[in-house]
């Protein structure tokens, strides 16, 4: 069996969330102490896990953080602040639990797989899972990232990798990466998917990632012009877009989205390159969407383009961009918050009220 | 003493949020390994807990959740859709742990320190703190709620049971409420302390609370603009505003909010009445503001104009509506996040990153 039909197949058992269970939980929800829908989000959360887990009372206490590292040959077009190697350090980083995400995921109990897809440099950590396609993709604005073959492997990985998680016995599961460089990839692809072309429309994809100078921000929209011109990607073939302006990082995140859902077990998007490898995974098979669930508002530019395409709606505004997957161990604890509500919250019987007054509500 | 100086010196004693400790926080922050700022509001708040403690390293173990619940005389206009008598029954049902507040408190282990201020029934119950002024506020649309006398006691009141909550140990505070009808004191004192008049405008104010009909909706708007014509409140004199339309639960509620300042411990602002008191607090006295933390946007008609005016942000957009500060134990948890931050992440120096590249960035 070909990468392509390996994939296909994954893509293809991928099932629809169930309704049934939806309205289920819903009529539980209904039947608590409190306004109907008055809990908003937690409740949506809420009647989603009841129906990805077929079980009104879910729990969350076992909780991961998928870190995608890898390098992309963009980075010597100048667009990133930081230097490539930075790349290969914070990969190391995660497991001494001093980055941003460690420190957070440590806080909400959450453990961290990190995955190298494609760091520049040698890596022999323990810690680190070796699924090196090989030492960074090639540049964009002069070759496709990868190949296609290529893009489907790494694809497979991430998905390989959600069904693992599933099988240690992790509830949840959370996306997010390390690799400079993925901030411009991730506004190629956006860009690509949207079949957004020009200098002033492809601007609205790409941010000014871990804080570029004006100069840098104009030359990077450029690049990423330049790249979308040169390869004219389909923006209705997400693997043909994936290939050309990708990278490692974007593909096995996408991956784990699709794993998860091939799986039934919910998932977290977390920041900008999460979101775009979301869209991707998407628009691989719409139905991945029951199983997503959005954490934080980025403040990277295109963060809000991808969600408004994708049609979810996270439940954090932190003004966060720091990437990492920061932002998905606050969001399990969130996700666990809502797991309470339905399972703890007394019914308007046990609460000794009648529900007559109920009739008087608009909803 | 009178009522009156005594809140004055209350008000006198509040120092502004210590802009040295500040600048040290966000330094720290500033050295820990990620893009400067990327960590948002999470930073925001680390370096505002340091300064209220004067310690870089906050700890958020002992939460509290204090919650006022109060009856309203409004409630005979047909106002609410629930009947009144669910104050008393929720005010007790706290303490069982089924409301939705009570859940969220013990998920994140957050105490709740309950009080009834105005129920309209005898409590009796050794987890209710009395402090009851009197039994229900008189109807707005037909008399003051309550003499100016009464409303500074029960904004003492509220000053009180914050300093008891710091001398307990509580390193965090939040606000909460019960009271069938309080959305619509809110809406009263919101308008009066915006000078907004007439029907079209006092709408902006309102919401359904619990969720009314069309009809009832209406009327509610009609019925807070004929208690301002009546009252005329002064919007350049809170407490005039408080005593007229207002409710002993808003009272007490600014009074956390100015107690808290006072004796320096952080609180969190949560939803519609909560954000009403808030602003009554600030304009008391605007140094309050820097010991205040917004923990979701409300979805009552409303929030905004308050948050636009006391000029803060929320972390969560959840789409609640519930009330009882049952946002306060998630945010509580962002918060003690924030602390993990500071003290936990590595700095360049630790991570073996040279800062030379952060020379390129615009910030």
């Amino acid at each position: 069996m070909d990468l392509k039909e390996k994939l296909q197949n994954f893509l293809d058992d991928v099932e629809e969330v169930d309704g049934e269970y939806l309205k289920n939980a819903q009529l539980r929800l209904d039947s608590l102490v409190k306004p109907i829908g008055s809990l908003g989000k937690l409740e949506e959360i809420a009647a989603r896990l009841a129906s990805i887990n077929k079980n009104l009372y879910c729990s969350l206490d076992k909780r991961c953080l998928i870190i995608m590292a890898s390098d992309n040959g963009v980075v010597e077009e100048g667009v990133a602040s930081a230097p490539q190697e930075v790349t290969y350090i914070q990969t190391l980083n995660f497991s001494k639990g001093i980055t941003g995400a460690a420190v957070l995921s440590n806080h909400f109990n959450t453990d961290m797989i990190v995955v190298d897809v494609g760091v520049n440099q040698d890596i022999n950590d323990p810690n680190v899972i070796n699924k090196k396609m090989r030492k960074s993709t090639h540049n964009i604005a002069k070759q496709a990232a990868m190949s296609l073959d290529e893009a489907h492997k790494a694809v497979i990985i991430g998905i390989e990798l959600a069904i693992d998680a599933k099988n240690q016995g992790y509830n949840i599961i959370g996306v997010g990466e390390m690799g400079i460089g993925n901030t411009t990839t991730s506004s190629a692809v956006l860009s690509s998917l949207l079949a957004i072309r020009g200098y002033e429309d492809v601007r609205n994809t790409v941010g000014r990632g871990a804080g570029l100078t004006d100069e840098r921000y104009e030359n990077k929209i450029k690049v990423i012009e330049k790249a979308i011109e040169l390869h004219n990607p389909d923006a209705k073939d997400p693997m043909d877009v994936l290939h050309k302006v990708g990278g490692f990082d974007i593909a096995a995140m996408a991956g784990v989205f699709i794993g998860a859902a091939y799986c039934k077990i919910p998932v977290v998007v977390d920041g900008f390159i999460s979101i775009v490898a979301a869209l991707l995974a998407y628009r691989l098979n719409p139905k991945v969407k029951g199983y997503m669930f959005a954490s934080h508002l980025s403040c990277e530019r295109g963060y809000v383009l991808a969600m408004d395409e994708l049609g979810i709606e996270p439940c954090l505004n932190l003004d966060m961009r720091l990437g990492e997957g920061s932002g998905c161990p606050i969001m399990f604890s969130i996700m666990d918050a809502a797991c309470a509500i339905i399972k703890d919250m007394g019914t308007f019987e046990e609460a000794d009220i009648g529900t007559e007054y109920l009739d008087n509500l608009s909803k």
